[in-house]
């Protein structure tokens, strides 16, 4: 895979025809930003991926429905902070549907062109009077620089604004891929409090918007944890607006470099996200190999990534191993105990350095002392081999602090 | 169901016929007990319940095989802490081995007549000197008031021994059912290292056993939550001596009060456990109502249970209910968001208490005083109704406190 170009201070504003402003509505306290309004200067085709939470917030299911009625007819996204919109019934419904309607009014957009994101807290209304007056003011500052505005608008309890953007070569000229995203806790497989915007000035139909975006998540955003939870809220929305007419899906290696591209957009903000994770002191890699399918060697990345067991002892820096496969037997995939081999390294370091902590599913006799210096790095490397067959995947995840408890036992003050 | 006699400071050695006894072997530190034996004068039937993780202890295999092979030929149970002798490979193997036989060698009972239980920490060999002569020591000391004792071996991160007796009234006598239990941490549906043995002097033969076991189990140790962690050594066994000579299957109506004793001293120790969960400040009961099936009910429960987010609000005294739905809906069980209904009350309130959070899946807008003070309380009970069937489930569970990732951050050492 070739790294694409990356644009410094890149967002979804970086592709050309792509405007955001942000303000303040007061939703936040202390005058910070809480309301942004992505827009494009000429319609986009779009694509979606949505939580898999039977409990679907108001925007979700308003996005669906939006998304399914009018896939090459969009035009932006509008998004707020600290209220999910979530279990709040038909009055919630009604302020998702006003939301995106003020959105475009201000915006000077059709009806029913823009998508609208919310997260927060569950099960309180909007507080539509502050929400409208803040779009109209978002829609007013609108530049091309706005995209990380916007990316600092949606912040709940994540540090630092998440933006990134680059871009590709292509036989017809260079075309970009930006990206915004929020998410620090209740991030999990179906990506729990994600929010996620991607934009492109490429010419992509929905079809292939729908297909790659969908590839890239899995990939991405979904195979990051940090808590085991699945939000009600989850969305990540791509929009392309053809603003380079440059056909990009015709030329198939182009088309592939895109598709790359796109992946690693996706998986910058991933990786901020994990590293943003509440009260997270450690950044962990799990690489899963041998498995008999990529989604496998995933779905047994995320059962390690998910055990509060392995998060709690890679917060103490102990190498307690013996909990990874734990947690792998635990994971629902019918692996051969006797087969496992778990080795470990400091992120960055070669190859040359895997220490093997277990072999054939009981220890290796590692000396304690060099596991210690591993599990006491601040970013670390697991490869867990299943001996079942060819594939791999690679989660990522971070440990389970006494901060991230202290954040979450509190969060609705 | 009628509440069996509760017999004062009960235990395991509370039906006739059993002795334990415990000694320290110098696993844990400072003197502590830290192995077990209990022993019945006589044959017994048994049964048992093992981890559903596919990475299992020696032990565990071990005792499956015992069983298999001799399920009315049995004669008690060797225990350890400390180590858990998983992921210990064929050495482990021959350790499991040698610790039955050294203690039916020291208890003077026929060769493969003992199951041995072990809890502790993973990927570590036995030290087989020390537990050898532990297990002399232990046979050394038996008596019939030791069950305390051997409750008090196996506890790890426990706070406290865990042991209950109760009596049982029937056409021909008494019946007595005991019971000691471990496990504080790694606890969830299937049984993640929970250690628990249940004795009694009736008759039943192994199928009655095997069944009645089985039952009380799902409806006890694997309906409670801890951390979601499910342990490689998980198991619960019952021995029936027959030293009463009542044999209670033959007594419908003794019976059906036998098994709803077993159940009752199994709920006794399960709750046990969760009052005793790592760094627990809250005990919460949840009743799921409305579902298709029992089973289903459990499983909306232990989602909610599991959720990481629900557990850290509940640490926090946070009526954060939303987090309850959103758990809800990604429980894996196709529920209706919009007829789901959530109430609250404080452990022990009566009926009349019941404080509604959310109606069809929306907020009921409670007063947010009222909803505090419930969450405030040390006991709290969440009543989840579906709106799908008429089967219900309760599982219990305890908070995600500062202290238990204090706890499990270096359990290790």
């Amino acid at each position: 895979m070739t790294t694409p170009t990356n644009i410094p201070d890149g967002s979804v504003t970086s592709p050309r025809g792509f405007n955001a402003g942000a303000a303040a509505a007061g939703l936040k306290s202390g005058g910070q930003l809480d309301v942004a309004l992505l827009i494009s200067e000429t319609p986009c085709s779009g694509a979606g991926v949505f939580t898999q939470n039977r409990v679907r917030a108001a925007p979700v299911l308003y996005d669906q429905a939006l998304l399914a009625e009018r896939p090459g007819r969009l035009r932006g996204v509008a998004m707020n902070a600290k209220y999910a919109n979530a279990c709040t019934g038909q009055a919630g419904a009604d302020a998702a549907a006003k939301m995106a309607e003020v959105a475009e009014t201000a915006a000077q957009v059709p009806a029913r062109s823009v998508f609208v994101l919310s997260t927060g807290v569950i099960g309180m209304q909007l507080p539509m009077e502050r929400v409208e007056e803040g779009f109209v003011r978002a829609a007013a500052c609108m530049s091309t620089a706005g995209g990380i505005d916007a990316a600092r608008a949606i912040m709940t309890t994540d540090k630092r604004p998440k933006h990134v953007a680059v871009s590709v070569e292509t036989k017809a000229g260079p075309v970009t891929i930006g990206g915004i995203a929020k998410g620090a806790g209740m991030i999990h497989p179906n990506m729990a409090t994600l929010l996620g915007v991607l934009t492109t000035d490429a010419v992509v139909d929905h079809a292939h918007l729908d297909a790659l975006l969908r590839k890239a998540t899995d990939r991405t955003f979904n195979a990051i944890t940090v808590d085991g939870d699945t939000s009600t809220n989850d969305t990540v929305l791509m929009l392309a607006n053809a603003a380079t007419e440059i056909a990009i899906t015709r030329d198939p290696e182009g088309w592939k470099r895109f598709e790359e591209a796109v992946e690693h957009v996706a998986r910058e903000l991933a990786l901020m996200v994990v590293r943003d994770g509440e009260g997270a002191t450690r950044f962990v890699e799990i690489v899963v190999e041998g498995a008999n399918t990529e989604a496998v060697a995933r779905s047994v990345g995320r059962a390690v990534a998910s055990s509060a067991l392995v998060k709690t002892a890679l917060a103490g820096g102990d190498p307690n191993w013996g909990r990874v496969l734990a947690a792998t037997g635990a994971s629902g995939v019918p692996v051969h105990p006797e087969r496992l081999r778990l080795s470990a390294k400091i992120g960055g370091e070669s190859p040359d350095a895997w220490l093997v902590l277990a072999e054939n599913g009981a220890t290796a006799n590692a000396p304690d002392e060099e596991a210690q210096r591993v599990f006491a790095a601040p970013e670390i490397v697991l490869r867990l081999e299943l001996g079942m067959g060819g594939a791999a995947g690679t989660v990522w995840t971070c440990d389970l602090s006494t901060e991230y408890v202290r954040i979450n036992a509190d969060y609705r003050s």
